[in-house]
């Protein structure tokens, strides 16, 4: 049995879109079950219209999360109240497995950091992304949970990252790479090079360490797991998602254009619906907060109820495949191999 | 009349793309002259060609420098002989009003630099690349020249990308934003924060500052000139190079998947090419070495005669538009400003 918190109250849209994605997905997990935090009047009348619910649990709470709140104003207003935080404090409860929530970013991750605190082999948060790509689908962190990474920290990334991607995709050793510049002579900075050196020389059990890689293979799926600092992820990410989203408004343009192009899109909508739905990093829903103790699964805000089934899904997979201990007992690995590496090279100094 | 020192050699294919461009540039610019460096026994088959290029000159050099070579190595076996460095030094020598090469992007980089030396007000070199947007295109600088960038750094790029727009679109005064992260109270980096604040202080006659932007606001074309380091820059410029090609890709697949999506495709393949050649950064030609005592053209090394043109119309409305001199004199306001802040900020203290 895996139990899943859900903030009903997240997104852009609330009840009738998480309450709706629920429904789907607890069809495809019949060992899934569901507990539901929000505002009595909005999320009641909408459970009640969906009969295979009816075995979950609501939880009334007093508030609800405003998108818009800045995240020590939404700590401030909603520790112990709203629904975001009961679903959060429902994980460290131990009632639920884990959470999930469409609501404003900033302030789930500063309610899950103060509610379930940092797990002692992480140090600080990630933020991992699911990235379409040509092959199918990489996990690139961090996406913006923290600016700026020493080597260490990027190493920690990338032992959580290639947790999330076995735990996800049931592969036993993911590829890994490292975000860099390209440019000759210009070898990026040091501690992402010092961080491949100890991916080189630590031989992880969870990851297969393949090099650095650039910009351009984000989309082609070079690797199975994207490791770089918050900023940068943040940017790519959305530079990313903008193309995505300019070239589907500029293609259904072009295809308006012509008598031809009009009739060449009345044959290929299907087609379209579909690049655009797949290639768009910002659809493909579920970004995870790692380094915590426990699992908190971010939807997007703007997501409907296929979307929030898809989130629902990450956090089964993840409760499901013992995402939390693998990832420690992985970092536990790294930081004894670190001390061995430190202490050779200080025999050899 | 404008005089462009060409590499012929540059580019992935060479001689038959640049010469092939220069044919299609010459007879849009009447007012431009061509003059061209390159392998003899390579150059002047092709040259011949064209008897539109009949008043052009060209001058023979010993060696061509490779697409792969080091900056370093490009540079010492490069030095006096190959057609790079003899169209960079014809710049030096003012024999030509700028130049344009496809060829090597850190050995163009290496050899501008150490023929033409930095701008004294400059400090640093940057790559300025044109974006394509949902407004029309846009430049984003610097996409790779240097990592890393304090806040007066920053706020140089900023006025050079200014120059740079206004000499290529004709707009008087550009809308400039600095690339950040929008993550509420992660408000990014202490050097970005100050650059706003310079930016905002400093009424600059060149630029109208804008605030910061995010990395959806590339495609969107929010303002008429994004400033970022030269990580961030490059990063984020291939990830959506990478989107856009793997967009195209699983379009073209999608519309072979079912009879009526080929069907649809047969009426609809113009708007497609379309598509592709507008919304993929990597294909708007003509990144613009900025800082340097000289107006140097970087050709996309896998361009097409047309792309090759239009590299060569960015160099020739450098010039016509007097470029360097806006800059020069843009920096140097800049500069002197500081200095009043700095007194002022000192004298309040």
């Amino acid at each position: 049995m895996v139990t899943l918190a859900v903030d009903a109250m997240g997104g852009d849209i609330g009840p009738e879109v998480t309450i709706a994605g629920a429904a789907l997905a607890i069809k495809r997990y019949p060992d899934m079950r569901l507990v539901f935090y929000g505002l009595a009047d909005r999320v009641k009348p909408v459970l009640v219209r969906y009969p295979e619910l009816a075995q979950c649990t609501f939880h009334a709470s007093e508030s609800a999360t405003a998108m818009d709140e800045k995240p020590s104003q939404a700590l401030r207003n909603g520790r112990g109240r709203s629904s975001m935080w009961h679903a959060i404090e429902a994980v460290k409860a131990g009632t639920a497995d884990a959470c999930v929530s469409a609501g404003n970013t900033g302030a789930l991750m500063a309610m899950s950091y103060f509610c379930l605190r940092m797990m002692e082999e992480a140090e600080r948060p990630g933020i991992a992304g699911v990235w379409p790509t040509l092959q199918g689908e990489s996990i690139v962190l961090d996406i913006g949970a923290t600016i700026g990474a020493d080597a260490n920290q990027l190493v920690t990334l990338a032992v959580m990252g290639a947790g999330m991607f076995r735990a996800l995709y049931h592969v036993e050793r993911p590829t890994v790479g490292l975000l860099n510049v390209g440019v000759e002579e210009v070898k990026g900075l040091e501690q992402i090079r010092q961080a491949g050196q100890i991916l080189r020389q630590i031989d992880l059990a969870g990851l297969e360490y393949k090099g650095f890689v650039e910009g351009n293979d984000l989309g082609k799926g070079t690797v199975d797991v994207v490791v770089t600092e918050g900023f940068v992820g943040n940017i790519a990410l959305k530079a990313a998602e903008g193309t995505a989203r300019q070239m589907a408004q500029t293609l259904s343009e072009a295809m308006r254009s012509s008598v031809f192009s009009r009739l060449g899109y009345l044959f290929s909508r299907g087609a379209f619906r579909k690049l655009r739905d797949k290639m768009d990093p910002g659809r493909v829903n579920g970004g995870v907060l790692l380094g915590l103790n426990g699992v908190v699964i971010k939807s997007h805000g703007g997501t409907d109820a296929e979307g929030f089934a898809s989130a629902l899904r990450v956090g089964y997979e993840m409760v499901k495949n013992q995402l939390l201990d693998k990832i420690i007992a992985d970092l536990r690995h790294f930081r004894a191999n670190l001390l061995d590496l430190q202490a050779d090279s200080e025999e050899t100094e």
